[in-house]
């Protein structure tokens, strides 16, 4: 049975997995600006950018396309909407690397911060989780899906663990406030990007199973 | 020309509509909650997510089951699959205001602030954003959307301003940073609703004219 739908959802997940690559070697690139104070590889991620948007918007014509031709029902509807999801999220995830590009380049510009704070171990973290959901997406794996949304509170200890130190460094050296302050919002983007992995993987779960995990505590 | 299909979309609308709304009053609920130090109002806000979230899941089924059993085509098409995303920004926002509520219990503990922005504000340009976002859906109004989605800049001035000045703030008077920092996390989170309400536009212009917007610059 190698129905041509097969054939074609096999086309939209390849689609998928490059723009993923791109989206996280984008936010690993600015996490190496932030780390290395390097504005050539902040401004390549910047410029980068648009690469990804107009995949994202191929690859939701492509959606559309079998959504209208083939009329899938079922498992295959569920995953081309999901799809179309997933791809809304990865654009996002890009997007980050680019706020968080634009904060090196402010970074960049002042006195280098030693902070207690390890933001390469946080980003790996993240990409881990982003990657596996892109995994468990193409492999259709919901038992992958699940053991990643999971680890999201993993990021959500560190970014709280984080935060707090930088606060405690804020109080004792005042002068260096703006610059933590960067450094602030970088981690909150990259909790954000967790979260969009655990977005990524909710939507798994839904396909394979059709059971809505989402907002579910466990 | 009275079809099935035009009444199942236009339940689809109401339900969407009424999950706006509860989202929409989350965030007011929330920075009230700031603003007159008042825990219990965001006590209320987080608790209230859970309606939010069943309504989420509600909506979507819906539209599966529309996509199904009326296998819609073109315009009909874009409408559902971009409902399917706007819900999921709706659910993002009304997360947004349980993220707000949490930072005033924080806040609520300790002495209060007198700070140099005007939150209310804010989140009222924000939601001005939500609701014309979700009418231009509802009307299916191309033109209201690239409105609402241009004003996006303001909230982002406003972010960029508000943030300064807490920066300022907070080089005057260091004991308060740690509160400040709540206040800074607050704006982050406006802006981010602002941001969604972008999203929900840049679908509605996609469903009615099938022009992406999403990526373009102007």
């Amino acid at each position: 049975m190698d129905r041509q739908i097969d054939r074609e959802l096999s086309e939209l997940k390849k689609s998928l997995v490059q723009m993923a690559q791109l989206a996280e070697e984008a936010v690993r690139q600015s996490i190496a600006a932030v780390i290395n104070r390097d504005s050539q590889a902040a401004e390549k991620v910047i410029m980068g950018d648009g690469v990804i948007n107009s995949m994202e918007n191929d690859i939701n014509e492509q959606c559309l396309r079998l959504l209208a031709l083939r009329q899938p029902l079922a498992r295959d509807l569920r995953l081309i909407t999901a799809a179309m999801r997933i791809i809304t999220d990865v654009e996002r995830i890009a997007d980050q690397a680019v706020n968080i590009a634009e904060r090196a380049l402010e970074l960049n510009l002042r006195e280098p911060l030693t902070l207690p704070i390890d933001l390469k171990f946080m980003a790996d973290l993240a990409l881990e989780m982003v990657r596996n959901g892109i995994d468990a997406f193409i492999q259709q794996d919901p038992q992958l899906a699940l053991q990643v949304w999971q680890r999201d509170v993993e990021v959500d200890t560190l970014d709280d663990e984080y935060i707090q130190k930088l606060l405690k460094f804020m109080l004792e050296e005042t002068p260096a406030v703006m610059r933590a302050v960067h450094y602030i919002i970088i981690i909150r983007n990259l909790e954000r990007i967790a979260d969009l992995a655990t977005n990524i993987c909710e939507d798994i779960v839904f396909i394979v199973e059709g059971k809505v995990i989402r907002h579910s505590s466990e």
